[in-house]
């Protein structure tokens, strides 16, 4: 099968280095790069090449953000080829709209890169969803947050020295924003949600990170047996819904709370199958590009992906309801105090949670609030 | 696609349930039962009314045991059946057999159930061998040997009353020799092997279960900051292989240290993915039973399953060393001291650890030894 790479940075050389040294069915005929950096023959600039070749079957787009990876991706199913994208921000916007547009082309849509990085999670949630319903899901889904957490409890340094040292690893961006705040989980989270419940998932859910987290945050959960970690999560009940991204602080013995590095663990439970975890690294050169062949595999063996997100599901923000602790430098008005300058706030919504505290966030920039779970 | 069911059990009936809520496409023609309980117009005790069905697609076996189920499931493939099994016993024990017949008549033979129950682990290891060599695998492959030491660790019994306890709670039979003997788990270490290295796996692999763990023996590695779990393990290098089953003391802190109740964890390590684990539980009706019924859906989908175990592979004991601690009422004539009644042995091979124990035991019965890894 010959396919094309959109973007050959980290991630497209780690595909088009696993599919020469061990994929011979597979051909990597186009590369699209920027007109500065066109180092090899099959490398174009012009997309036009790529959509109006017949031979390329599937289109590989690892280029990340939203624009132009949008518009290459509708052009590429509407040109009648597969696509396997790792760009969890472009399908996390515009899922429905791929999704539609691959079942009027009759071809597949391909993401396990895109959640979980070497971790076949996306084709493990399709694969249950066969036989089950999917009830919850639950993880640990960006390794650079955990990373930063796991060495503040490793070696007992604060958020700030976590952070750069992670960026000295290579495993945090010059700018951390869209993983310490959140906002790469929440991603991860609504096209979770979206496989798992059938239904294209609001991309309005409570997310809050761990941007404020301190040292002191950890050894008051610590004391109370408790880690801290960066959780997505989603619940589904007769046919209604609810997500949300914050910190959790989990019990100790959990294998969440037991994750190291900048590792990822992720969680389903179905009516049938039960509760099944799995864990693996959630980024990194060759586990990404090793998720992205294991899709043109897929294809190339004739298993599609359809996704049906026309039943609907309604957003029910009841349905996640927790405990919170909250650190504060005023009294939030509510709850009770649970140590210096803490409260407990018991039975809110997640949307309530995170309402609460943006609230408190204009008094006290610093505030940090974990779910109790 | 019609089938037929082998023994009507708790696993049976687990996927009868499944099959007739949750799949239309699959439809139960024939279920062999003992003479005596033939309680369903569908059953019949004559294997003849299968096998000489032509509308019949496949055939799911779980009787359990050696025979009469190797003979069925030969028959079955020569008739051109597809197989699904979650017989582990069989399965060891015939393997390259079935795997040949199968070929011969060009069906497949689906045994993702034989290990793991729930978890997709054998389609896990198929799907990562498409592009990776797979190093070494290892786990917490027996639920009840788990759920016996989780017991001891949370409620500080010692093992006869975990035990007892295990059977009220149906996670251990009556003669549990095949669970804490590591039999049952040597049986899903060769699978494993055969599956991860391509090649027919020995059945002459050192096996030490957990019959004479003690609460003594859990505080002393307690103590070590380590948790002793009884693992399945195998590694792989340059054409040579090694497995064995045995007690390992590992870190506290990692996730197979904080595997609860009767779950299983087992952990894959691949050139390209890197390290994958996968957790859910070891056994039960409905867990099994969705791991045939995703075997039968993957055969419905023409997802075949070829192995080859033709390369051969060398058993290298070599491969597999580590530091051992043993308990026994005598010195065992090498090692050092490192506790009241114990030594610790360095840089044994599992092979050369489980020739020690067994003469060591010919004088002390109750001495227990765990690999410190």
């Amino acid at each position: 099968m010959d396919i094309a790479i959109l973007g050959y940075g980290t991630v497209g050389r780690g595909v088009g280095d696993i599919v020469e040294r061990k994929t011979p069915q597979i051909r990597v005929k186009r590369i699209l790069e920027l007109p500065d950096r066109l180092t090899d023959p099959r490398m174009t600039s012009n997309f036009d090449d790529i959509a109006g070749d017949p031979s390329i079957d599937l289109v590989v787009e690892c280029m990340g953000g939203i624009e132009p990876a949008h518009t290459f991706i509708c052009r590429a199913l509407a040109a009648g080829k597969h696509v396997v994208t790792s760009n969890k921000a472009v399908v996390a916007a515009h899922f429905d709209e791929f999704v539609q547009l691959a079942a009027e082309h009759d071809v597949s849509l391909y993401i396990e890169a895109s959640v979980g990085g070497g971790i076949p999670w996306i084709a493990s949630i399709a694969k249950a969803r066969r036989t089950d319903t999917i009830s919850s899901f639950m993880g640990i889904m960006n390794g650079t947050t955990n990373y930063i957490i796991d060495s503040m409890c490793k070696l007992g340094v604060d958020f700030g020295e976590a952070l750069h040292e992670a960026q000295e690893m290579g495993y945090a961006e010059r700018d951390p924003s869209a993983d310490i705040d959140g906002i790469d989980v929440a991603n991860k989270t609504i096209i979770t949600a979206s496989v798992s419940f059938d239904c294209a998932c609001t991309r309005s859910l409570p997310v809050t990170g761990i941007r404020n987290i301190t040292k002191a945050d950890m050894d008051f959960f610590a004391e109370q047996g408790r880690v801290v970690k960066l959780i997505g999560r989603g619940v589904q009940e007769d046919g209604s819904y609810a997500v949300a991204v914050e910190p959790v602080a989990l019990d100790a013995h959990t294998l969440e709370a037991n994750v190291p590095s900048n590792f990822n663990l992720v969680t389903l439970v179905g009516d049938t199958v039960g509760e099944l975890k799995f864990y693996g690294p959630g980024a990194g050169m060759l586990p990404t590009g090793n998720a992205i062949v294991q899709d043109i595999l897929d294809c190339a063996e004739g298993q599609q992906r359809a996704y049906d997100f026309s039943k609907g599901c309604a957003y029910d923000p009841a349905l996640l309801t927790n405990d919170y602790v909250l650190r504060a430098s005023e009294a939030p008005g509510q709850g009770t105090p649970c140590g210096a300058g803490r409260w407990l706030l018991s039975g809110l919504t997640a949307v309530e949670a995170r309402a609460l505290y943006e609230g408190v966030l204009e008094k006290d920039p610093s505030a940090f609030i974990a779910a109790l779970a």
